[in-house]
């Protein structure tokens, strides 16, 4: 098992900035693993599903943090796995986690989950709640950290763009106990967190979601270089 | 037409540095395009052919180039298209640059070809030759220049990373000639350069051609960053 530093104490608010974090060292060999729903997925070609394999990367953040730890850290054979599926709720992640987790054996775990377990009861009969999502990443995580107990885990909080086309009045209302659950587990499993919602927020400032994010859910090119700013921010916070 | 504030002098030798450049202001409704063969194709869907298109950009080096410039030039409506095609010489660029250049009236033209002008004459009975190269492209360019007078150009120059599969001892003597071609039709014209074969070599001091460029033609996705950063370099000093 390789062994990481912790340079600052994990679960501790991380105030986003749109300034760079310096880049921390890697060790040598690390697997980093991403896991999600269509965000993370963006397309990838689900049967190059090698490590650093381009076209198993997806077209979304997922590709654009690879580019960027790849060249980065040239010497360091890290193993970068995409294994986001589009449409997933999170009891979806866990009925697929031996396969497309534990087995290949992450030391860095991405996790970007939750807007489907509210999408999907407006425009599907799904019945789900806050209460069973919130049970069921739970659950999924502690059951992660048990089979693998020196994971790093960054939880990306579940985010919805204003003014996106998919983005109706229920949203308002209905969306924020979602996020908030998954910033709960984040505080209380000592995860790294992604604050995506701010990242989203404040590009609203500089041009309106059409050019971010057009239907609020599924990035643009542009805003998935947001999303990878951020993540790496959480990331050289956490390795 | 769009006019550009030339803040220095097109043409002159842009030393590559590793350090990032200031990004500069891009004009507002610039249109961008990339023009090439595999490296800039990289995978693209060629029926997405409207501008910014994720998926019609490809998953090389343009694509990564597209998502810095669309997320720091958020209020600007820049239209980026890329239309390289695999396996093309210079002289397939010359037989659809109606459509697949003057139509589009960029006003920015970034170029990386010459690879398969040198390649084909050693894996098929292609028998073009260097001066075939110069005189074709210098051709397509100054033909360019004169319908669309405003135009800034990139030209990328070709490159073969050492230590990858493709490239035999053939290439030592015989695709030197290739690149000097694209510097010197660069300085007669006046256009930027970016000195990717530099780029390449000096990535070789931190790992090996499998890292950055297996085969030795087509890059990885940490190799497509590294071009990222050096295009954006010229970019910046162009406009």
């Amino acid at each position: 098992m390789l062994k990481f530093a912790s340079l600052v104490p994990v679960g501790m608010a991380m105030p986003y900035s749109s300034k760079s974090e310096p880049r921390q060292p890697v060790p040598s060999g690390t697997t980093i693993l991403f896991q999600g729903d269509s965000i993370t997925d963006a397309g990838r070609d689900r049967a190059r599903y090698y490590p650093n394999d381009t076209r198993g990367l997806g077209v979304g953040y997922v590709y654009q943090i690879v580019a960027d730890i790849m060249a980065h850290h040239p010497g360091d054979q890290l193993r970068c796995y995409n294994r986001g599926i589009s449409g997933n709720k999170v009891y979806q992640l866990a009925e697929r986690w031996d396969d497309d987790c534990l087995q290949l054996q992450p030391q860095v775990l991405s996790i970007l989950i939750g807007v489907n377990d509210f999408w999907h009861t407006l425009r599907s009969d799904y019945e789900g709640t806050p209460e069973v999502f919130n049970h069921d990443l739970r659950a999924l995580l502690i059951q992660t950290k048990e089979q693998l107990p020196d994971i790093k885990i960054i939880l990306g909080e579940p985010f919805a763009v204003k003014g996106g086309s998919a983005i109706t009045a229920e949203w308002s209302q209905g969306f924020r106990p979602y996020q908030n659950v998954v910033k709960e587990i984040s505080d209380d499993l000592g995860t790294a967190f992604v604050p995506y919602q701010q990242v989203f927020d404040e590009a609203l400032e500089k041009a309106p979601a059409d050019h971010w994010c057009p239907d609020g859910v599924h990035p643009s090119i542009a805003g998935a270089f947001l999303m990878k700013d951020a993540w790496l921010q959480a990331f050289h916070k956490l390795i």
